[in-house]
């Protein structure tokens, strides 16, 4: 698969999370999903998602950077927003808090395969 | 610059940090380099590592994955190591502990002129 093509997959896959639209998230994620190391599945992956949205309301997933070299993307995520509650094992308590999350993704067959995530906890606690 | 070419510097780049090469560092840092937001340039950056050997001294930068896309290189990092005292703010104490660097470098005229880095403080914190 081409850079561009592969970008343009990563997009729209995060459009989808922002939009919520769980019903299409099989469109790029695998069956068979890893997350940080653990098998998860497409159903573990939704339901981490949903309960990332659960705690954190007005969550949004907003590219910084990306870097594109299939089968791989690699991105920098920037999220401003106020979890509910407990973040992270951090009491948040509707606290706004800005922070970055450096991922890096395995695509297979046009579709997220494996993903190795690092959310930058030391910023929020900094904020706190 | 090809991908391969940029993917051979940063290998050198990681080798010069293993051996702790501090005096061919400039052949892989650009001067006015910036870190997480902050122009630490290349005297701060090389204090930055010298402290991180100071406090970890089996210190290794292991590459678990690259992502080449020109100006970029993302990396995820792998480390097993045995920080002396505190590292991040955590008491390790001379316990052995293993995590990973999620890192993005944008290059210009073939030296690193930006990092966002994130390190797993909570893979860190779930091992203490």
């Amino acid at each position: 698969m081409k850079s561009s093509e592969l970008s343009g997959i990563y997009r729209a896959y995060i459009a989808c999370l922002n939009s919520q639209d769980w019903h299409n998230l099989g469109r790029f994620v695998g069956d068979d999903v890893i997350h940080n190391g653990r098998r998860i599945g497409i159903s573990g992956y939704r339901d981490m998602l949903t309960r990332d949205f659960e705690q954190i309301p007005d969550l949004h997933f907003d590219i910084e950077l990306l870097v594109c070299d299939p089968p791989h993307v690699a991105s920098r995520l920037a999220f401003d927003c106020t979890p509910k509650g407990t973040f992270l094992g951090l009491d948040i308590d509707g606290k706004k808090v800005a922070f970055a999350e450096n991922v890096i993704y395995r695509f297979q067959a046009g579709k997220i395969a494996e993903v190795w995530s690092v959310i930058d906890k030391a910023a929020i606690e900094a904020q706190l």
